[in-house]
């Protein structure tokens, strides 16, 4: 299984019109994209730092994951997500070694991305997500 | 201000011993060191993805910050730490910007990194490190 990079952060924010300006003012990065992404109801901001991107998370329904996330614990840093040159490889090689998967198969996440999420019982407490860029190949 | 990449990602786990495994079998990372940061009590072991580490923390002390952000809310990602050439020059740029600061001065932190925290109430929920490298100067 081939992990390369972090290829970004998911941060569970109240408000991207409160949060991206204290990631443009106070850090200094500059936010190059917006994006809904419906069937995860979200609305997200993405960022670029070194090889990283980190990504913004507005709820846009109460009853949704990031919604939830933020009613338990407050905003903060929801997923991280590892950069792979194939998503179907890294479920197959995890599920045979026993890490609980969400996600079985890949799906369209945000930018275009396939993506999938393993589930945090496997992985110490931290939802984590593997994606590639189908651009990339 | 000039942050370059995300430098690493601190992750509280109840066990070293039971975490290392989930990266290296599970993920294929490498854990290349471990270390005991005595004043914030706790073990740390250090594994290398991309331009960014993750470093898995577990207390030394029941008392310490580790264990009871994970008596809180159970392991997790704890921080997310910025590269920059200068710890002191953002220090002193986000507190003249009203960023509230956990340190206002660069301490010594694992791996021999100048560091400093700013606080999650001005970072919207993100608890967030600045480090710099003093032997890449």
């Amino acid at each position: 299984m081939e992990l390369t990079h972090i290829e970004h952060l998911g941060i569970a924010v109240n408000s991207l019109e409160e949060a991206i300006p204290y990631y443009e003012k106070m850090l200094g990065l500059k936010c190059y994209s917006i994006e809904e992404v419906k069937d995860q109801k979200v609305k997200t901001a993405f960022f670029k730092i070194g090889q990283t991107k980190i990504e913004l998370l507005e709820s846009t329904d109460p009853e949704g994951t990031i919604a939830k996330f933020i009613e338990k614990r407050g905003e903060g840093i929801h997923h991280m997500a590892f950069a792979t040159p194939s998503v179907k490889d890294c479920l197959t090689e995890l599920e045979a070694k026993g890490v609980r998967l969400i996600d079985k198969e890949p799906r369209k996440g945000a930018e275009g991305l396939n993506i999938a999420f393993l589930h945090p019982k496997s992985t110490h407490g931290v939802l984590t997500e593997v994606c590639e860029d189908p651009n990339k190949k």
